[in-house]
């Protein structure tokens, strides 16, 4: 209120910028990659738009009362350094980034890139913190094999979570999943696996609150990690982003999922895929912007006024 | 029918233009003003693009059966003039033509422009009509004391109103109020005053009739006035706008307010924040043509047929 | 999966383009016509962008069950060379063209172009398969007589259509009907004919699934047309389009309309009003891919796995 | 400087609006038609937006020394309706209301449309005065015979005005001229009617004030007219059209050409093949309006100051 | 070339960001204001858009041979605070928040903004080292009296300084004038203080580099400020911007000033009026991050390698 | 002329489309691949534009008489699959696509894609001719060792082209070379092999024809290729291009460039750089349809009429 809203280098909701995690609980974290794209690239710009949008969002959530500055050091801690010409070393890169953030005991919450990065993040969650639970919102499973003969692109993170054992299965819910596709049952996977698969149309037209209300039993105690892919929405709420798919999740369900995780012991969570040079309007980097706070909000530990 | 859409020297819906509104029984006029928004500016193009979509308006509103042009006198009164670098000036400005347009009888119908103009217009209108009824569309309350230091933007016109005694705030009811907040309790203001604040997400998969035939109760026989922030709407529906949030209304639940105001005693309405250069596509402009059409439909005596 | 998205001289899906329609169930075919438009032109650029943003459709549909390459021979056989200064002219290409097309009993489901060339192709459509039941998803019913003194362009397709003879009058159900208007009945021709006019107004916050149930009855076993105007749907999932109307249909209820016609005897099909320009996210154009693989999906002898 | 610039209902320099030519010496007028074009169309909306981005304009010009508003009486008479359906109806239509804005004695400069207009045009003007002399500015001779099989698009204006009569042949200039070609010797038609055709490439580097002088000199005393095409120019500083060609004339050039008519007795003058929607920055159409106030400066009985 | 272009939250260049200027020898400084605007608003982003794309600026300019980074301590030390809604306030903020800068002994390069900034910009920079010699790039004089009945806008500036004696008038030249004017000798007020108003026609198709040299005489030993607005350019350059006039300064023009004044005594300069909405491309923007750089480069005691 | 512009799923040209290049004297072929970028990516969809925005180009060349088709067996063959995942094998896959196409004595034309993709074609076109002359035409000389780490990105590919001996180094020229620097010499790499680097600064305001009279010498008779990188082209003719640099040259110099290798013995030739979503217009691409349709003249055996 007191600095106007285009004033300042633009870091996440203007928070302090700091190299280092030490002493945070949580922080804000880019991760500009986006050559794991099948289609439209441009996430790599994510991080930059989600931070410029950002400067629309206070410090309360009176939807919630959540007053997350009041119970938690945050800070924006820049972005990890990514290889452009080679996925492979960037999945190390953000690795070993992302390392060192949890041993610092910071929860890291992720400013996309593609979600190809989900894999290297969880590799070091589940590092410290063991298979963890995910609540999973895309169009798209992301349980592929391989794609053009590669095992790492955006299209298959959460089967290599599976093959290395990073994930708790029992505990994984995949919502707003729709689309067309390469086999007629593209979900076996998925259910294989023991995920809960939550299709878009069966979404259509209702609150997830209820819905949210059962993750939170599947979920139970044990440490969770939230990732949301932003084509889990409707185009229409998110022109921006790489892979759309037609009927998606409304901005209101999106809340309502990332609302019901508070109470979950969340260990990070990342919005990915937006690629902002699809939304002239920046209102995608919005949405995004928006989805992280509410992350925040949900943390453990934040206290309600 | 039998002018082309793209033919014509662009007021709104065509209607002709004057320069006095003496003789009408209601009149479009546009405040291309935009100085007093706290993000992203351009709504000073609001009125020039909001006529340019009209064209796409027809006459009969077949909803609601409503035939504005049998039973009104209407036109296109132009802009009022302002001063781009100094909003206590236009403020001046706007507030004494709208003196004029009220004294001559004629019910105004604004094209914004940023928000800051409904307190002037207000101004005017009040002090003919007395303190008036609000129905007020917006992701915000509006009701900041100061920004900047300042009293006057787009953020406090209503607590300017309140403070003049221009509202009758038993009768101020305010829908789509949503986002995050520099405050934990940021509603509680409008409460103290007696304002009916309903969130967003109250409205959310609902249809507001029932929420309308309580505000019809509310309002009552005296004078009301309807202010309508194009932010109300989710930014899917309304891109170009300065300060979008997310998770909104939808445009059904935007014509069953206007629709739902039908019977009350409108004494003028305004449609603001359009920001068109954040919607290429013009829709979000379009959207305002629609809604300022719909205000006329409503207005008092006009016949149904 | 084995060549990468942005790969390829671009059909419709990929498919293989051969200029015949001989010995093929359905294709897919362009007409790149929009000099029937009253408003924003640019339908002509439609093929051309839903070929290319079709590139994210896949080979099944995992809601439906449909293998539609499993069960029929399908290629794109290019677009119909149009006369772009010669509406009357390009009707006759139209026709001839699809004359052809039927007369080698493929189905056709067409990529527009604007709603005028629906006229052209239901007159070899019913001189093939006799007069049509048809599914119109449109906010307008594009049933006038003439516009500026014109008996054919994109508001009229239909009235034509009911002159010759081309519709099974009783089988016309018209979805998504909304808009002010020039008179105050608009609906009164069609309802004259015999049409089931569905406005939006009557859909909004509802599931389509119970009015398509009635709709199969309606429409029998007789051959049916399905005629989608991609301005059916709200702007917000759909701004490239010509004559946008605010309040439209989901995408959701497009999907429930398309695939509630499955067991219908669909002799045929169209997208129209696809105007690129008017959304530089593509995302219009991949609404209407989306939409036009639907329809295959939907057709007769199209077998589910 | 009394009025913000975004103030006003849009008349091309905030001239006032009358819808007859008598009385006036000049007048703006906008020709809203573009169903003669052969690839990108939307300069039916070019009069809108030339308009909209004449607020730039002021009314004095210092590099001549021109002072337009002292001499003449000006006004924007508006559009002339068309009939987007038909195009040879659209050409009565237009050569009908130039034929009675040339009978009132005032100076037609068109806000175009596409170039096919300048065909009716040229036959109301040649109908008063006689044939005319031609400064054409474009990237194409616009000479063609037929396309699609159609006499009347607008590749072919000057074809048939010369086949009319209406052209004085040795007194035509086309400057600008280049593109790729259908035939080995596309300029052949042009210079066996005598015109003189100046390549932009023989334009590159240079400025073309010599030119103009050898132009004065060809046109002499009797009536000439001034078409432009914004497509002479580089598509760098006009964007916003249908048919760009690279390598074209630069934004001085077209003063240099443009001023370099003044002495001359021009009796009318067009700017055409504005297409805005291809133009976000909307300064395709600055440029449009700025060179229409050039050739309203050059008029006969203009005086400097 | 160890960091990927879009890594990191971002300031000029990617150079450390600092609150304080102590121990700075120069620093880029943003001035997010633009309500002096008199017609598009936007360019209170272009310091942010103008950091984003600044990212391609590498640290060598190997036209010249500077190596500022060897010769300079450097950094970017943030956005100046602004007052949106009170234009005098906000330039009592900029002048305090320069004097600070001079007073440190650094020399501020700025990152506009509209062009209502340099006048108290110029305020700080005179109070330190007297009345300052004038290099101003510019489509406008910016030395109007008053607008809209205000003396402070982005048009009046230069008066202001004038009228305080902050330049030296012997030593201002001003380059790229142009445009329509509203009145017929609009560089009088220019000239009669001594100005050199150098039109863009009279360098079109020239080399500046003789200019500059005649400039460098004029100017001297004594101190000089670099003023650049960004509509100087030609709008094919600089579509991004608020005011844009045909014709207008090439890049290489630019250029060739800037290098012009190495060996100058440069105290100060700024980029202003980048209004990034209007150029979606990002390339203003990015025009406006080299010519800083070139600022840069040009300062005293910068050595060539 | 007989089939309207927009009619036809695009090749380039409108050329027949085949798989094999046997039988064909020259083919275009495009290789949608952009991971190798270091800023923006888009240039995956360079293929597929410059096919749709070659629709405006014609089969004649009136500047330079030259008559392609009636010389050439030319077709478009498609695009190269890539993998998008892994540069290293997109390199290998392109190369041995390419050395099928040089097997079968065709000369490729290429559409990029990022400049990457030379080295692999390059590797392919030795091969069969032994070290090529370069003709190659940017803003960046792309002769870098390394980046992020990596060997193979946009920025190096014609070091590693002379490190395998695929290039005749003396006769290299590099023109249009301009922007800051890493190194205080970045051309020493270039000149150390015999190259001719051509600087942007030395080419402004000229025209090209002399020194391309001087590169005709220093290629003599034996193969060269043309490798024209879009950004060598100001940013003001080619904004949809991912690195930029302002001051670049004009498309009447690339025409000279092109032109001038008429009489060469050119092997193949590419137009990479091409990212479309920086250029809503669609320009970008159409400069790079008209280059490439330039190189497709300049070849050996195209007679001129
Ligand atoms: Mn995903
Ligand atoms: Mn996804
Ligand atoms: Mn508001
Ligand atoms: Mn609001
Ligand atoms: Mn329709
Ligand atoms: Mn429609
Ligand atoms: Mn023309
Ligand atoms: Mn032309
Ligand atoms: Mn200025
Ligand atoms: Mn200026
Ligand atoms: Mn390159
Ligand atoms: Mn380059």
């Amino acid at each position: 209120q007191f600095v106007a809203r285009p004033v300042g280098v633009c870091s996440m909701m203007k928070l302090p910028v700091q190299t280092s995690p030490e002493g945070l609980d949580a922080a804000f974290v880019g991760v500009p990659l986006d050559t794991g794209t099948s289609n439209r690239p441009g996430a790599r710009f994510g991080p930059r738009q989600i931070r410029a949008e950002s400067c629309m969002v206070r410090t309360y959530n009176p939807s919630t009362g959540a007053a997350p500055f009041h119970s938690l050091m945050v800070a924006d801690i820049g972005d990890v350094n990514v290889n452009l010409y080679n996925l492979q070393e960037s999945c190390r890169q953000i690795r070993e980034a992302y390392q060192k953030i949890v041993a610092a005991g910071c929860i890291p919450l992720t400013l996309g890139g593609d979600h190809t990065i989900t894999y290297p993040i969880l590799q070091a969650v589940a590092e410290k913190h063991g298979p963890v639970g995910l609540v999973h919102v895309d169009a798209h499973t992301d349980t592929g094999d391989t794609a053009l003969g590669e095992k790492i692109y955006h299209g298959t993170p959460f089967r290599r979570c599976v093959e290395e054992g990073l994930l708790d299965c029992k505990r994984v819910v995949q919502i707003g999943i729709r689309g067309s596709s390469y086999t007629p049952d593209p979900y076996k996977y998925c259910r294989d696996q023991g995920f809960r698969v939550v299709l878009a149309e069966d979404c259509w037209l209702k609150s997830l609150v209820p819905l949210m209300g059962e993750v939170r039993k599947q979920m139970g105690d044990k440490p969770i990690y939230i990732s949301f892919d932003i084509d889990g929405l409707d185009p229409a709420y998110a022109p921006g982003t790489g892979t759309p798919e037609i009927a998606g999740l409304t901005p209101a369900q999106a809340l309502e999922i990332i609302r019901g995780c508070k109470g979950l012991n969340i260990v990070g969570g990342d919005l990915v895929e937006v690629a902002p040079i699809y939304d002239a309007s920046g209102n995608t980097a919005l949405m995004g912007a928006n989805l992280l706070f509410e992350m925040l909000c949900a943390l453990p530990r934040v206290k309600t006024i």
